[in-house]
């Protein structure tokens, strides 16, 4: 078999469409929607926002006096009620992780698709409650996992799967930032209870989630261990290291941090060959495959993508086709079950086996 | 302060002399003295082969017809008792790793300088009666991490020591290779008795020991996952994962497997920067070390060496000036107690502290 690295396309999910464009709602006008997802929509295809959901009106109406199209801001309980529910399709929930589900269990309520940030919620307890939500109200429910659309990890997927470097045996993953210099030390990811935990939760779920995506299997069993030294981490966890037990006895080894460079890499070593990825887990930077095996020696380093935009996209352009869209909420779970036991072994020094 | 990647010297240890070569006894004649060590000491400048010691006379007699000045072919009962002691100035042991004790206290009765094979013994035991018998008969006893005089690990040792990626945080670390193909299943390597165990043991070493060398810092607790999957490989272990805890709070996560695809990897990401070497575990491949920080960003990528030879050259250079070579055995000790730690970790499936 030969292998093209540049015949891929970035866009392999994309389908045409006469629709009209997806509607968002905006909820929760935090950091990350302000700065990511709300310009990725400026720029999309297939999707608009249109309405806006924050603490106050004030709030609301002040990110919308930059927008164009915006037909209605709106408080949380206004939300809830069912405001302005002829304008908009769906809903991103961009909230902290703890108050996902009363948003969630809403755009249900008001039969609104939900575009969910991962993690789902703050618990696993509430994670369950806005997919049983989701479903019993029939609305499709997509937790926002922007690298599952990311054309890198798309390619890597399916060079994997198309056995490249043949079976994979051991995976390597790093995610770091500084997320305190970016949003303060007041930050609900600061908060557990808000957050349902700071490091292993909110940037391990990059490499977890990303693992998963890519070798399509879900760990048996994990172990972690965090370490905090900074103030704003007390009582919650700065820096991590874990474990994933994979099918087959493929094991995969994590390092992540909220105290260190930018850094991103994940690396696949097969029976054949190996597989490697730089810079993916952040939203709009330079990306670069490695991949060496019997039949491909070379590098993929494709025009950068705007992650959030491409989610967007994917999600808009499935709803045009009345398809749902994937990661679903069974998906989510996953993540939300291992996450748990990372903390769970993190707290008791042991392996943890997930139920099946 | 500005780095210069090229300015690094390959041998910065190296000290000019006029004394004599330092003479081997190689002790051992598997696989690896005959293709790695003996050709590296034939292309050294500070050293030669003068003594082959095996199982039997015909055997060292076969490997000395290929070789020049050699003065003495003995059994392992001969060297023991002393035969040919004027004929050799060091002994090499490349034995099982399970028979190495007999072999060292042999080289330490008769007065000789000893480079053992990393590890030290097959047990924690038998590799503190190899370090005894050197100290007590004062004689220099180095273990052979022939990464530790590798250019590319020194110059990324001294990089992260001057600063240029900040305060390390996370480590990552691969290693993988066919030794079932190179060895067959009838290898020691496969016996744990006398290999001490198979993956973790043989080649967990290699990210264990550069880890160790480059932070200058050794683990404080660790947890290790194992696998086995082919026959071979019954009753030990084929595939590894492994974390290591290092002073305040770094973490180094690692897999390691004898089943897969050549392939070595360390990367080491610092609150400012990072640096990735490839290749590093291996004897005579290319090396790539990619650096990135405040005030660095580049590749470094030297003409590959022989890293037994420069192992061999350093240990005589040293001895030719009088001094001890190292690492040393209490070195060797650190990971002969970090692997009985990773091993009791992965059957008892928790996290185990190492005794300071």
């Amino acid at each position: 078999m030969e292998y093209d690295l540049d015949s891929f396309s970035a866009r392999d999910w994309e389908r045409p469409t006469d629709a009209d464009p997806i509607r968002f709602a905006m909820v929760g006008l935090g950091w990350w929607t302000r700065e990511q997802a709300i310009p990725a929509v400026e720029d999309a295809d297939y999707c608009t926002t249109t309405v806006l959901v924050s603490s106050s009106t004030e709030k609301a109406d002040e990110v919308a006096a930059d927008l164009d199209g915006i037909e209605a801001t709106l408080t949380y309980d206004e939300y809830a009620d069912g405001a302005a529910t002829d304008a908009y399709d769906a809903a991103y929930v961009g909230t902290p992780n703890g108050l996902h589900r009363g948003h969630v269990e809403a755009a249900a309520e008001h039969d609104k698709a939900v575009l969910c940030e991962k993690p789902l919620e703050a618990t696993v307890e509430d994670a369950r409650a806005c997919v049983d939500a989701c479903r019993q109200a029939d609305v499709p429910l997509m937790v926002a996992y922007r690298v599952q659309t990311e054309p890198v990890a798309r390619r890597a997927r399916e060079l994997i799967d198309d056995g490249a470097i043949g079976d994979v045996v051991s995976v390597l993953g790093h995610m770091s930032d500084r997320i305190l210099d970016a949003v303060g030390e007041d930050s609900w990811r600061f908060d557990p209870e808000l957050s349902g935990g700071t490091t292993l939760n909110d940037i391990g779920i990059y490499p977890l989630n990303t693992i998963r995506f890519i070798l399509e299997e879900n760990p048996e069993a994990v172990y972690a261990r965090t370490e905090s030294e900074q103030p704003a981490y007390d009582g919650t966890d700065e820096h991590g290291a874990f474990q994933l037990e994979f099918p087959d006895g493929k094991l995969a080894s994590c390092t992540v941090t909220h105290s260190a460079t930018l850094a991103s890499s994940l690396r696949f070593v097969g029976t054949e060959g190996e597989l490697s990825i730089e810079g993916l887990f952040f939203p709009n930077t330079r990306k670069v495959l490695r991949v060496s095996g019997p039949d491909i020696e070379g590098e993929y380093r494709p025009e950068p993508v705007d992650q959030m935009r491409e989610e967007f996209d994917y999600f808009a352009n499935r709803l045009q086709h009345g398809e749902d869209p994937e990661p679903d909420g069974e998906h989510g779970m996953v993540d939300m079950r291992t996450i748990r036991a990372l903390y769970e072994s993190a707290e008791q020094g042991r392996r943890v086996e997930l139920d099946r």
